[in-house]
């Protein structure tokens, strides 16, 4: 009997917890594993020793576990907190491998994006190399959708869901009066499109109007894309733009040049490029325009969460846990698309080697420049990813969310 | 048999097309009503000849009666347009009653705020010193909740409960990180500061955290304001603000100044309020923060609507259709709350001569400046709006809105 330890890393989804809930359910049913144990803010939370008992708060209270599945955020906590290379230092390796002799832990797993593949594939090559058995296992998430080794990534399809709801409101806002009207929602993604991308799923059947997207993935072409709008207002008096965050000029500048910060991964910090696009469309057209920045709202928005994606999530969770508990190492846990009509999906492992500092980004034959929108294949794509609307716990009119 | 016109006027709400649907079942019932007629894009689209038969559109169609019940937004369109007063100019007066004898117009029913309120006043008038037989009823809406003669208007609640759930969530992820991290989220309202007051419902129960709330019924007190924020992030290491677009310092100048601009109605035109207190709060604490501008989409968020709000605008706009069809004219249809707990409210008439150009602001005794919060008696009246999750028709994982 050894003792598994989980924790969450990186951005915020409204699915991270529903794959806490699946890891809880598999290890409590598990003969193989006694306590578990949660890591606080993630790598920099336990290398200061934070750790708290999840099968103290959560076995046997099945009400909780249910409202876990549904909050959004991270019940554990995260970090920003990017450990070195092996090469570079080895004093947080050394750590964590304390830590996992302090708590007699078999089985680790780690939540969380790109980054925290990235740590999942070093600390489980340190670990077997100074003779721990400790099994390490990565749990995907990301709104960002941008990881590689993954059909699409936990977390992606709520935020998608929800991206796709509010852009068909916002036309439905903006199409009401009887002058030109423009709106321009910045959505998040710093160099994968694929949240701005779920845009094109906001049109309503028999109404032919549909949003501006521009995606990271190509460049920004000021011209083309004030004709694109005034085109709209010529065609329906308005225009919704649906435009990522991290929207480049050919030369690699930022559109939100001048408000770009950098953050502690070397990430650029971006806000603002709605406002610089209203600003841009507000000079060119003289028509009444508006930003719409959801910022952090879109990542969280547990309110109108997928039922595929928090089941998905759920999902990859539990068969982590599995996986770790067959002795597998090193990987992460994945799914394969089969089919996108029956929406059909297999799990898998990945192997997280394969998986760390790479970015998948929406492919060029899935944009449609000349048009502004995706392709066909990304609408077949997107599609199956936000149905089902999930049977949230309410109390007294909001959902029933859960903190530590 | 008399024919019955609809329109709808001013800033869109998620629950106006509830108020329609209401009107229209109790019309299409009524043997003394013949064609009902709605008016688009307002008086503006009115006075240009704008009007489509609703009967020809949704008389026997339980199913898009049903879909328009839940759409936000406004089936007829709105405009900004303000007709001038009567001593003024008499020309759009003229114009409208052209248009109710062109179409055998018995009953009019004009769907706004403050200012719709003022036409309905106005236009009542006019028609009756014409000896024109025509009722003239007004069906109350706005996310602001600052009419007077109305315990809450409709659209209030769905928005309220939005903000709420998504202040709530915006909590959740501020709380995340093991540095200091603030979020402020800029909330719709002008002079009223109803709708940021809901965002004292977004605490969750059993975590002592609660957002810093400013409405613009007190006037910004900067150090104050930096000593509440300094104060959470020292009990909490986060914080969140809800902010109203229209804070003012003690002087009136807006807290968003230099972003101001004019509506047609002299109203200041706000955005940037959250983006100003983010970056003092930055400058005085070093924290990370951000600012989140939901604009339209919290007006319009039809996904997330609170059933009660669309219950009471239904009512209300049936009971509109009443007041007409029995001869009541120059009124507002209103309710009254009977109680709190348990919820129950009464349908009522308002004299529309004493509601138009007047404002209900938030009772300054139900604010709390010392906690930047607002009292036990804001929770009691707010809580009941929000309660109550509507069955919405979903199609592909979104909500199957209707269009013109």
């Amino acid at each position: 009997m050894k003792n598994l330890l989980i924790a969450q890393s990186g951005g915020p989804t409204a699915a991270i917890n529903a794959s806490l809930a699946g890891v809880l359910e598999k290890a409590f049913a598990s003969p193989r594993i006694d306590t578990v144990y949660g890591g606080i803010h993630g790598i920099q939370g336990m290398l200061e020793g934070k750790v708290m008992s999840l099968s103290d708060r959560f076995a046997g209270n099945e009400k909780d576990l249910k409202r876990l599945y549904f909050t959004p955020d991270m019940f554990l906590r995260t970090c920003r907190y990017k450990m070195k290379s092996l090469n570079e230092d080895e004093t947080d390796y050394k750590a964590m491998a304390e830590l996992f002799r302090k708590y007699d832990i078999g089985y680790f797993l780690y939540t969380g994006g790109n980054d925290s593949m990235n740590t999942v594939a070093a600390l489980s090559g340190y670990v077997k190399k100074q003779g721990l058995d400790v099994k390490v296992v990565g749990v995907p998430k990301t709104v960002d959708n941008d990881l590689v080794g993954i059909d699409h990534t936990p977390g992606f399809g709520s935020a998608a869901k929800y991206v796709a709801a509010t852009v068909r409101e916002v036309m439905l806002d903006t199409c009401l009066y009887p002058f030109e009207n423009v709106a321009v929602v910045e959505i998040m993604g710093r160099d994968a499109g694929w949240l701005t991308a779920s845009a094109a799923l906001s049109p309503i059947e028999g109404w032919d109007v549909s949003p501006v997207i521009l995606l990271p993935e190509l460049p920004f072409e000021k011209k083309n894309f004030l004709e694109k709008v005034e085109e709209k207002l010529k065609k329906d008096r308005f225009c919704v733009v649906a435009v990522s965050e991290g929207v480049r000029y050919e030369d690699g500048t930022y559109v939100s040049a001048g408000e770009a910060k950098n953050d502690s991964f070397g990430h650029p910090l971006l806000s603002g490029t709605g406002r610089v696009l209203a600003g841009m469309i507000k000079e060119k057209t003289g028509a009444k325009t508006r930003s719409i920045e959801l910022a952090t709202a879109q990542r969280s928005a547990g309110h109108f969460s997928s039922a595929t994606d928090l089941d998905e999530a759920y999902n990859l969770g539990y068969k982590a846990c599995e996986y770790a508990i067959n002795g597998i190492t090193g990987v992460m846990s994945s799914l394969r698309r089969i089919s996108d009509e029956p929406y059909k999906v297999e799990y898998e492992t990945a192997d997280v080697a394969e998986i760390a500092d790479k970015v998948k980004n929406v492919p060029a034959d899935w944009i449609d420049p000349q048009k502004a929108f995706v392709t066909e294949d990304m609408i077949r794509y997107l599609k199956p990813l936000i149905a089902g609307e999930p049977d949230i716990p309410i109390r007294d009119g909001l959902p029933d969310y859960i903190v530590m």
